[in-house]
Formats: C-alpha cells, sequence, structure tokens
C-alpha cells in the first residue's frame, strides 16, 4: 500500500464485528503481607501470574489473528497510537482484515504484581534482599537501547523514530518485575493458553518478549500459527532443540544500526545461528533486516516509526506469502 | 431500551470514527535507584504521575464525551466487557453515540509507578519505613467492599453481580500505590488537562475516584460537562466551598444493600449532604439510589452487575435529561 493512500484509509470508519478484554492465565495465591500500613486487611488471597488481552475482530476478518506481545518496561499501548499521534499498528492489522489481539505482560500494566515482598519488609518480617528487583529504564539508558542514537543525546542520521515526539514514549515506559519473575515468564503459559482459545493465531513479539512464543511453542505448538519476532532480546540458542519450530512459519525482523550497537549486533548473530538451526531441523525460519528489504533507519522501536505502516505492510505482505497458504 | 432489544444490537457491528490512546499529566524527574541489580543503570530521569487514555468516537457521535475513572486496586479493564463475557460501559456508551474515554489513574496500570524508594532500600540507602505503601486487596475483603454480601463468602439475596464469574473480577485487581501519593492524587490535574482538552466531557467516577472529579472541577471547570460519581468513597465534605459546583450537572449513584453495610451506608449520608449543601449553592446535584428508581440487587460494582446495561439506560436518560439540554 503506497503512503498516498494512507489518509484516505484513516479517515474511513473502522467496522467493528465485535470487541472486547479478557484475561488468560492467574492463580490464586495466599499472602499474609498484602498491605503494611493498616489501611488493608494483611491477610488473604489474591490472584496473580494473569495476563490482560485486549481484542477487536474487523467485520470481514480472515486467516489467523495477530497477538502482540509488548518489551521490556512498556505495555500494550506500544502497539497503540504512536508517539506523535499516527496510527499503531494494532488498527492498521485490523484494517487489513486481521483480528487483534494486545496483551500486557504478566506483572505489568494491567496484569497485577504482587506486592506481598515489599510489605514484609516493611513489616520487619523480611531483609532487604527480599526486596522484589523493580527497574525502571531511564530515558538516557533507553535512547542506546531503542537505538535512536549510540549514545543519549546523540541521533543516528536518517533515524526514522518522531524523535520530536519523544516525550509521549517515555510516558508509556513503567517499572519492570520481570527479574522477580521465574523462567518462563508466566506470560508464556498464559500465551499458550490464548494461541489455544484462538485456534490459530500469529505471535508478534517485541524485544525483552522475542523468546515468549519460542518458548511458547516448546510448551505447546497448538494454536500457534506463525512467530513474528520483531527485534528479540534473544533467540532460542542453535544448541537448543528444535524439534518444536519444525514446519512453523518464523520471521525474524530487525531495524536498522544494527552493526552499530554493542547491545543489539550479538542478538542478531544469535537469532541468525537460530534460524539456520531452525531450518536444517525443517523449520520455515526467516531473519531479515530492513534494510536488505529496502527500508533505512528504523530504531528498535519500528512500530513507532515514521514508515511504521510501511514496514507494516512488509509483514502483512509476508504473512500472506508465509502463512495465509498454509492454512486450514 | 428493553432487554429484548440488547442481543440484536450487540451482533450489530461498531461504526467507529477514530479510535486511539495517549497521556495527559506527567513529569520528569530524576532518580539514581532506578534498578538495585545493575541490571538496568541505576541513574538517570523518568516520567511519572501520566494519566494512559484509551478512546474511540463512534460515527455520528453527539453531545458530550464520557470520561470512565476506575477505583481502587483496579484499572480501566472495570470498564470493558464484564467478568461474565457482556458488553461493558465503555462499548454500550459508544453504541448509544457517546465518544468514550478510559482512564488508568497515575501509578496504576498502564500509567507508571515510581520504584525508586523500593531500589533506595534494597541498596541499603534508606529504612523500612521509606518503603512505599502499595497494598494488594484480597478477594475477602473485597467480598464486602463491593457489597457481594456481608462478608466473604454470604451473598445477599438477590444480588445482580456474576459471581459465578468472580474469578474474573480477581484478575482485574492489581496493587494500589495510592497511599504513596499526593493528595490531589496526579489523576485529578491529569483529569484537568483531559477535560480542557476534550472542552466537554462528563466525568464518571468510581468508588475511589469518586472525589477526584469534584477536586478537578475545584481546580478548573474547564471542559468539564457534568459529574457522574458511582458510589462514591467520598463526596465533598459538606463544610466545604461548594462554588466550584455552581449550576454543574451532578449525579451521585449507589446500588443496593447500602444500609446493611457499615462501610457504605454513612459514605452514602455524607454524599446527601454534599449535595444539600451543593444545592443550597446553586448547584444541581442528585443523589440516586437504584432501588428507589426500580433496579434491585445492585452491588458496589453495579456496571459489571447483570442488569449493568439497563443502569446504563438510566445513566444515559439522567445525562440526556440533565446535561443535553445546557449544552452550546
Amino acid at each position: 500500500m503506497a503512503v498516498a493512500s494512507l489518509s484516505a484509509q484513516q479517515e474511513k470508519p473502522l467496522q467493528i464485528q465485535r470487541q472486547g478484554s479478557f484475561f488468560v492465565g492467574g492463580r490464586d495465591v495466599h499472602s499474609d503481607t498484602l498491605s503494611a500500613t493498616g489501611a488493608r486487611a494483611p491477610s488473604g488471597t489474591v490472584t496473580i501470574d494473569q495476563v490482560y488481552v485486549r481484542y477487536q475482530i474487523p467485520v470481514g476478518a480472515s486467516g489467523d489473528s495477530v497477538t502482540f506481545i509488548h518489551g521490556c518496561c512498556l505495555t500494550g499501548k506500544t502497539w497503540e497510537t504512536t508517539p506523535d499521534g499516527r496510527m499503531g499498528w494494532d488498527e492498521y492489522f485490523l484494517r487489513n482484515g486481521k483480528g487483534v489481539y494486545v496483551v500486557d505482560q504478566a506483572w505489568r500494566g494491567r496484569s497485577a504484581a504482587n506486592p506481598s515482598a515489599i510489605n514484609r519488609v516493611r513489616l520487619g518480617k523480611g531483609t532487604n534482599d527480599d526486596l522484589p528487583p523493580v527497574s525502571f529504564v531511564s530515558h538516557e539508558e533507553a535512547w542506546s537501547v531503542f537505538r535512536f542514537g549510540s549514545e543519549y543525546p546523540k541521533v543516528f542520521a536518517g533515524l526514522q523514530f518522531p524523535i520530536e515526539a519523544q516525550g509521549e514514549l517515555w510516558k508509556q515506559m513503567v517499572p519492570d518485575w520481570v527479574e522477580a519473575l521465574p523462567t518462563p515468564n508466566p506470560t508464556v503459559p498464559a500465551l499458550s493458553e490464548l494461541a489455544q482459545r484462538l485456534n490459530g493465531t500469529i505471535l508478534i513479539s517485541h524485544s525483552q518478549s522475542g523468546i515468549y512464543p519460542f518458548q511458547t511453542a516448546a510448551l505447546s505448538r497448538k494454536g500457534i500459527a506463525a512467530i513474528v519476532s520483531i527485534e528479540p532480546g534473544a533467540c532460542p540458542a542453535s544448541g537448543e532443540d528444535m524439534r518444536p519450530f519444525a514446519n512453523l512459519p518464523i520471521l525474524v525482523l530487525f531495524g536498522d544500526y544494527v552493526d552499530q550497537s554493542a547491545r543489539w549486533a550479538p542478538r542478531m548473530k544469535g537469532c541468525r545461528e537460530f534460524v539456520q538451526a531452525a531450518n536444517k531441523a525443517g523449520g520455515r525460519a526467516e531473519i531479515v533486516a530492513l534494510p536488505d528489504v529496502g527500508f533505512h533507519g528504523n530504531s528498535h522501536m519500528l512500530m513507532q516509526d515514521k514508515n511504521s505502516l510501511q514496514v507494516a505492510d512488509w509483514v502483512l505482505a509476508w504473512i500472506a506469502k508465509s502463512v495465509e497458504p498454509r492454512q486450514r
């Protein structure tokens, strides 16, 4: 789809067959330190590890749905309206006929974290080491992680991220409890539950969540139509069991400036090795760097870059070519 | 609208003119304890106090929009699909021609909290008393607060809450940092920014957030078309300055079983006194108990009760009668 057609398309009303939200996963736990101030009862049952899912199904939906899974320090907001106010991938995929599911990882956003350990220490029932590791990534650190430039506040030449709207991206960032969670992250079995419920969805991950769809496939292939891994923090190691990925369409997608990033260059190399190993074991995996297919200047936050909808078109074309002909 | 018409209406596709999400409020702060584990840089700038807003505008929207503000220990999910899978108020108001805005309170859901104090203590740079009060309300405590029964697990006769689907409600609950925040809550100036941006919205609060729209009106009346306060945790004290509420349509709405609740009976009494004081000062305030207008069995979570859409119809009729004739 050409850029020229986008604004007209944006103005056309959306036709939604149905929409809503629900949770997958979750378990009840007992705690005696739900509160440390007396404002609330300290003892009782709470539910944690669930994953919030918001969905929209367009009129005339066809093919497998897509499930968007955000990365570190962010929430499902990642995929919605961009920092500079343009259409997010959630609506764009919808306008292209896909059912769209957007999750908040376990312990993040609308998916509850458990603060019991904080209250336990406040009440003197634990030591400082019992406090959960909860990190918040600064603007300055995110700058190079998101590859806006080599270091804050330098900007790569030709960068597509709308850097003038960075303030809206910083508002998207939230504390990350991931270090307080087991491996696999509770998001993984929840994604498996979701895929089985949807009976055919393309898991589209980003960054930190990149490993989750692969771990989900290792749990069960049921309901997973394909994996699109946007700039994964890690791919499975090439020495791991590759059988879970046999005959599964997999796309690993990276943006620009990867070679200039000490963080991302080795990660992309590891993913190349994974793709080779998966294909050797009967896989259908591809790894693509956007500059190699004509897109230049993309950051780690490529779903928010100025050319985000052109990149989305490319991903939609990959799905049409690699996933849809194989459907039931 | 009769119950019979609802299922047909649900099946009709939604026509959305535009939708998306953004933030209001927010400020940059410096911290030297963003992380305590070395996984992330400890020092830098983060943005907090912002409020996440998701919105949908239907084709043919008319009148003022509505802004839904959730209560304690919950997020904007409150107003979406009910625990037993029925349409939430967010979609129902949309289907009735309203632009709909749904927020996550500051430091909750998709609106970032600041974990710096936790890391400061973990790093030995603070004492236990510096830990933020973060409470999680148990199922057992919520049971009576939400007036499902006098105490867990007793159920009031005729209760409209879909108690068989309680597990989905428990998954909606999240930790609450409200005790760690100043008064007024940062949500209040953010709501004022939102109202001014929308230039005419009806602030619909619930429970803990009940006081926020009143505090917002005290900051500025700009953009506030009306206040609908669903079971507010508190109304303004009758001795306070009532000038901010002069000539402002205000509805305070309570469910059933209030007289049987030591928590809620005095709160409703306080709100009755507020309504009298506001009206004496030129207000246009009303307080209504649902049983007095023919609805029986409603819990504190009345937007999720089995008769939630009938109650919504009543609220929509109140808006049509009390707010819309006064519009620009």
